[in-house]
């Protein structure tokens, strides 16, 4: 199948660089004590509209044409992506048209409004948010933009590990969540491009360890239920992101939901900084497995800060 | 009375440099927006032990003979200030005693020793805990530091501001909380000496309003109760601070629980850092007074990040 380049990478770079932040990498020794090793946090949660979706949304957007700026972008989203579209298109100057199932929170569609898109409320079942998608196209003309499985959106989000590998040199390891593919996606192009070895391994919960299992029997699989704190990580692989998993992707590690909530407990204590659970999935992994991390330099993609702070799970 | 000069401040900068952080100066878009002004955050949350109190403990050791840091330091705390000796007295070699109120919070004696702290427990009275670090200055020989009303722990904390407005030009107003007065004295201090004409304003939860009160008094007043959830800021000014803050401190905002509440989650949720309750009174100011800083460009020292994460109050 046909890979994306690293000329597809470096020119997503370039091409969204004035609309995104090139995020802060921290460090913090009390975590590399207790972990073994040294890790460095690429801080998407200080992202725009804190989450690396950003990156994605504007590298897909920018490449439109004239004629389809014009007639705007739909997706449906009830996440970061969301968020991410309005914003991205709001910047561009183009309409964003967000369906949303009718049950999601308040919160999250006010987010969206925020950024001027313009969201349409649907029922809450997968079929019922593609035909949704498919009216708003059809009445409007609008792009559709898929929040992952689309080459575009994975060299956008794959940007965040390419900044990462340029600020610190000789990293072993690059770890990112798993939800649909396409940040852990971008991030094994990045180090298979730009790295001098650097393995890339990815984190999910076992509650929805579909990537795990689509690995092993080397097709996509589903989830049974979505039981999991890490609500950006529910979703399965795509058609254009698992094909890149299987080629750049070492391994999947599998953490217990306890485990999650402890590594966002420690990024929160010792890093002072607001993530959302999705987000300490990959320092989850490292302190589950630490005997083989053990002395090794990690990078580690924080992918978002979008959490309700008023509820958080410790 | 005899000030610090420009040079003290300059000089107190080289000598704590390699054992600080530069901590970042973050902004926020949507909080700007909100404000209607331009904040520049100097994020102390970040550094070393999670409090600017880091600078003044450095700065004092240091200046200790050869003699002294032999017989090591002893201080009465229970707050940052504790964990700050500890940490800076462990870096530089020299012993630290802390003593501590026994019905201290364990978490906070063990963050103590985690810096190898020695704890030594008294009665929770200003009284016993005075009498308690004279036993063991007599015991050991060791120095006694003041949390805020030494210069050179005035000067350490100065160096934020200091660094603030190397990194930012042109800053109007700055604005940090007051406690003991270490922070805005220091503050005030980086101000006269290396601003054009930047005016200094502390921040104050109404319920300890003593520095307000003692700077319409002139001389200093006390706290009836300490009844605020910023709790950092419920000691009251020094014989040191004091005339420091009379005479390059504007004045005071006053601010109600609530709005230091808010203005904690806004920093939360726009700015995705962990900040403790001490630290969003200086931005409750503002967002208070937002006519009184309209379009003008805002430094504000977040002073610390020390939180129990499970106990956030919104």
């Amino acid at each position: 199948m046909n890979m994306p380049s690293a000329e597809d990478l470096l020119g997503a770079h370039v091409r969204i660089s004035s609309f995104i932040h090139n995020t802060p990498v921290l460090t913090s020794r009390s975590i590399d004590t207790i972990a073994g090793c040294e890790l460095y946090f690429k801080c998407e949660n200080f992202q725009r509209m804190g989450a690396f979706k950003m990156r994605g949304a504007v590298n897909a957007i920018l490449q439109l044409s004239k004629e389809e700026k014009l007639r705007g972008v739909v997706t449906h989203s009830s996440g970061n992506f969301a968020q991410a579209l309005s914003l991205a298109a709001k910047e561009i100057g183009v309409k964003a048209y967000i369906v949303m199932p009718d049950d999601a929170p308040e919160v999250k569609k006010a987010a969206v409004r925020g950024y001027e898109g313009e969201v349409i409320e649907c029922e809450p079942s997968i079929a019922d948010r593609e035909r949704t998608a498919d009216k708003v196209q059809q009445r409007t003309g609008a792009t559709f933009l898929h929040p992952y499985d689309d080459h575009k959106v994975i060299l956008g989000q794959g940007t965040a590990a390419l900044e990462l590998l340029q600020e610190v040199s000789d990293i072993d390891f690059l770890l990112a969540p798993v939800g649909g593919g396409g940040l852990i996606a971008g991030t094994a192009l990045a180090a298979n491009y730009f790295s001098d070895g650097c393995r890339v391994i990815g984190g999910e919960p076992f509650a929805v360890d579909d990537a795990f299992r689509s690995l092993k029997s080397g097709r996509i699989e589903g989830n049974e239920s979505i039981d999991t704190i890490a609500d950006g990580l529910r979703t399965t692989l795509g058609q254009l992101t698992f094909p890149i998993i299987q080629r750049y992707v070492e391994r999947i590690i599998r953490v217990e939901e306890q485990e999650i909530v402890d590594a966002m407990r420690l990024i929160y204590e010792r890093m002072k900084i607001v993530i959302e659970p999705s987000c300490s999935v990959p320092l989850a992994a490292v302190l589950k497995e630490k005997g083989n991390f053990k002395s090794k330099r990690i990078g580690i993609v924080l992918s978002g800060g979008n959490v309700d702070v008023r509820k958080l799970p410790f």
